[in-house]
């Protein structure tokens, strides 16, 4: 069976509002280290790059807040991918505060050729990362 | 027939990312900001205050990102708000550029005793000003 | 004598932290919202644009806070051009709420040549409308 | 001789902006970061607090851009604490790339009492920790 892929993280200062917990935007920024280890671990290349001439573009993001996190909770970010067709893919993330779920949610995106901006099939080497997941 | 609550605003240097383009999660800012202008002209009030005792605190958020906002563009953003229990209200959010559909999405919140961080009724001034729209 | 160019702008939720105040570094915001707004109104083009191939690109930021600024606070950011050099241009800004001092500092630009990242001069037209300042 | 502490972190997308480098304010992540993994290392606990009782208030911040950092650029942070006085501590910072220096800046510092929000003495662990680099 599949293992997931997890980033640790911490809810720093700037993540935190007026409301004491972390800002609900604020959520996208775990989202986007777990999908940048992610990418980087996969095809060695920083997110939203896919190689020198592809981008991702973001099309969809969504995050529903269960628990609010506070400044210097340690975080377990779960990324799980979700091939949606050849040039589309949408992470899926749940947020964990000692196993208990705080935050889940999604980014979909459309792999495109960052000159022409069109969209474009995905990597295989990302493609064949995510049928070993 | 209800008119929309309509807020202008730019697209700031640190909306963008280095794909030359609003970030995702930027657009929340466009959102956030929507519904400050709202909450100010109907309670007075700095959202997500809702009164000097209840926060709304933010259950969900979504957006859907149809074209690319760049530095400088104006936009309008459309603010429906929808009332989803005694204690919950959707915002739903359009946001267009000349007229065209660049985003849309929507935040839902739930109205707290700051206090206890325990829902509480929205307040009735919200209530009314939301049925006449 | 020369008049002040201010730009009035209000604390947002995401401006905020944990300790209930603006974040420090999100001071920097009003400072690049009032030069936003006095580039559009001089050049009509987009801060950090100067025109179609030219930007500022930032060589230094400094802020010092003297009060904390909270939700909702409305804040008058007062901002003085002063040109270093041909090439380099300081703004200088104070942050005051109901005319008491909240932060003052400034951000030192040089006008590039985006596609060969190289200083060029500043515009006529930026560098006349700050000696009628 | 003292040693440095030094915090390598790496440049994301919402660090980045239109121009392609990393945005002018958004250096100050970087310095929040080392600031927070350092506390975190000498008192175990997350900047900006000192202690259940104490906060840290940011005084001043500045910072001097010498190049420009890109997305996916591997940083070193440097932090080397200065104490001003009692209750006022400096943050120096150096932030390099491959040994070349990006960036440099600090953020000055004063201990409260977070309820009274009143300047205290910093605390003596802390004070012995930084006397020992």
């Amino acid at each position: 069976m599949a293992e997931d892929f997890v980033f640790e993280d911490t809810v720093r200062i700037y993540d935190t509002d007026a409301q004491g917990v972390v800002h609900y935007a604020g959520y996208y920024r775990f989202f986007t280290d777990a999908a940048e280890n992610f990418m980087r671990e996969t095809l060695g290349i920083s997110y939203p790059l896919l190689d020198n001439d592809t981008w991702f573009v973001v099309v969809e993001s969504k995050a529903q807040y269960k628990k609010s996190a506070r400044l210097g909770d340690n975080l377990s970010v779960v990324l799980r991918p979700k091939k949606l067709s050849r040039k589309a893919l949408r992470f899926d993330f749940q947020i964990l505060r000692n196993g208990e779920l705080i935050c889940d949610g999604y980014i979909t995106q459309v792999a495109i050729n960052k000159k022409e901006w069109k969209a474009v099939e995905l990597p295989k080497v990302l493609l064949q990362k995510i049928d070993m997941l």
